[in-house]
């Protein structure tokens, strides 16, 4: 067990019916003045977003409203989200949706206050200030319910950044799985692959030692592939998407982490340049590069990798358990290899400079200059 | 998964020498002035409590003294503590030892400014206010350091209550496995137990479904029996002792407990009698109690202790789960019978007398009137 802090005040609430809460939230929390942030059709359709507005409405609380948030969401919105937030002088941000309406919400928060531009926090400055945040959950998946991180991308020069604070853990988060029964299959896909990716990512580059944080892991990768078997056959299956979305946000709440040592996040690292040059779904982008980064780290580290595939998959041997994996991710929907989403030979290099990029803003450029990414990704192509 | 709420916002600061960070950390919440409450000789002869008086006075934090906490902390002693708390006016409370510690200084803190008598927040009244609370945990068991709860015993009525708040998280708790090196076989055997039985309480009572709390539970346990067992060889190993620590905080702070809809503690409502009349430690008394408790209730409801022995012994059937439970118990050297205690079959009447009036306090008595109790007793006297 190596030194460590764990602090995360999120409070969540979680069960059927929870968002009708929020204006009784917010009202507790002495806020009369919000943010209502998100993306664009599916909650409006849902009748969702009419009913928070007629709920906000009755506790008095009152509301700007922003809307148009996307997938993989861009530092222009984001910018006019913040705007706004200065202009209509907003005491919080109400984030509606998935991790894409999260995240910029997030930085809306911090950038509402912020001393200089908001890309510069994405690119090393320290947050030291921000909107308190609140959220309602429509789509599991990226944890950024109870983490403090945020992700955006900056269309501009094909960044896709991501900042960390103390202060970007929303205060609280409305977590009610019925919400999640009408996200699409491939979606929900992307999502269980998503959260997989959270855990497996410290579970492979950790230092030695940590039998308790493994287990942990092991036993979300299990309930995820177990309540996503459930959600693919019948996906108005209440418990399987509580199961899924609890599990999701235990995936990156900083539980599986504390304590492990220092440890990297490289499938990230190599995904974000894949949604940043092709607007790829991140979940979809991770089942491309994780089977590739795992074959490659397995030959270097192949004790974990057979702790793995028994565990897990009940197999032996490191590359059992990696195309266990691989196949589930096929099986369940999501791409495998770059061909799979229209991406070819002639691209790695490309995308190997775009990550390289990354690595080097994450100080991990010693073990992944673009040599080793690119010779990654040729594991991916086909 | 059953609609809940979490919200633990303690924050951890884990790892050798943390305990030098206290100074820094009341400095930076403001706090100029506390009332540190210890036990006796272990801090003392160990040099603990100088070294954490010199890093208060470096950093300009006063302090007031109280000392003299015992295990099974009592009502007399955490009134004396109150009256002190007032009368020197501290602005938070810093509780450092083991659980014991800890819940009478939670005591203290919310005595301190309270409206009422404090025992009467141990029999029903709510928290309305709290000092701030900040510990330094020197014994590994409770789980006291991340949650809201306190026990204390009022030897006037040989009642062993506790109150449970948010208002009594601690909003830091370092955690130093060295300090635990020197906890000697005896409380270091009963602090896996009473891990364990943390964990087993919501596993064996809650309601059907939670594959994922199950798999956690599972996890901690595993983790504690393979921690214990280094412990128990080698007292002085660091990560066997930080593996069992930070286990044994997340057995009771909430995350096990989350999704699983209701639950009870019958094994700590009648364990608490037995430390409320014969001053038992708790771990040795939940070690005596567990096995009869899980006899009992096995006959009902037999397929989770049919889990309980495949997953942590591979054994099949519900009685080779709990023998096999009971077995290490005793190899760890913890009691398992009430005999082992010197308590014999006349004691019965008494224990189930005192712990059917904490059923009826926790509205637990229409499954455990003192009848049934009384039955579950003599399962565990020789």
């Amino acid at each position: 067990m190596y030194d460590f802090e764990f602090h995360n005040p999120t409070k969540i609430i979680f069960g059927r019916g929870k968002e009708e809460e929020i204006g009784a939230v917010l009202n507790r929390d002495g806020i009369g003045k919000v943010l209502l942030v998100y993306g664009s059709r599916s909650i409006q359709e849902s009748g969702l977003l009419e009913r928070l507005k007629e709920n906000l409405g009755r506790q008095g609380v009152i509301f700007a409203e922003f809307g148009g948030v996307v997938s993989n969401p861009v530092l222009s919105h984001t910018r006019k989200g913040i705007e706004l937030a200065k202009s209509t002088d907003v005491e919080a941000i109400l984030a509606v949706g998935g991790g894409s309406v999260l995240d910029e919400g997030k930085a809306i928060a911090v950038g509402a206050v912020a001393e200089a531009d908001i890309w510069q926090y994405f690119t090393g400055r320290v947050v030291t200030a921000a909107l308190p945040i609140y959220t309602i959950l429509t789509l599991a998946a990226t944890g950024s319910e109870m983490n403090g991180n945020s992700v955006i991308t900056n269309e501009e020069n094909s960044q896709k950044y991501s900042l960390t604070s103390p202060l970007a853990y929303p205060l609280v988060s409305i977590l009610d799985p019925q919400l999640t029964c009408s996200v699409p299959a491939d979606y929900s896909a992307y999502g269980a692959v998503d959260a997989i990716s959270h855990v497996l990512e410290a579970y492979f580059t950790r230092q030695p030692g940590s039998r308790l944080q493994d287990r942990m892991v092991e036993s979300i990768i299990k309930t995820v592939m177990a309540s996503h078997e459930v959600i693919r056959r019948h996906p108005d299956n209440y418990e399987a998407r509580a199961e899924f979305m609890w599990t999701a946000t235990l995936a990156l709440n900083g539980l599986t982490a504390a304590g492990v040592g220092d440890y990297s996040f490289p499938n990230h690292m190599i995904e974000h340049s894949l949604s940043a040059l092709y607007n790829i779904a991140h979940g979809a982008g991770l089942a491309i590069v994780m089977p590739a980064w795992m074959r490659w780290y397995s030959r270097q580290h192949p004790a974990q990798f057979e702790r793995f595939a028994d565990k897990i998959f009940g197999l032996k041997g490191a590359e059992a358990g990696i195309e266990a994996l691989e196949k589930w991710f096929q099986e369940i929907g999501a791409p495998v290899r770059l061909q799979d989403a229209g991406i070819g030979w002639a691209d790695i290099a490309l995308i190997a400079e775009n990550a390289a990029d990354l690595a080097r803003l994450w100080g991990m450029d010693d073990l992944y200059p673009r040599e080793v990414i690119a010779d990654i990704l040729t594991l991916a192509v086909e």
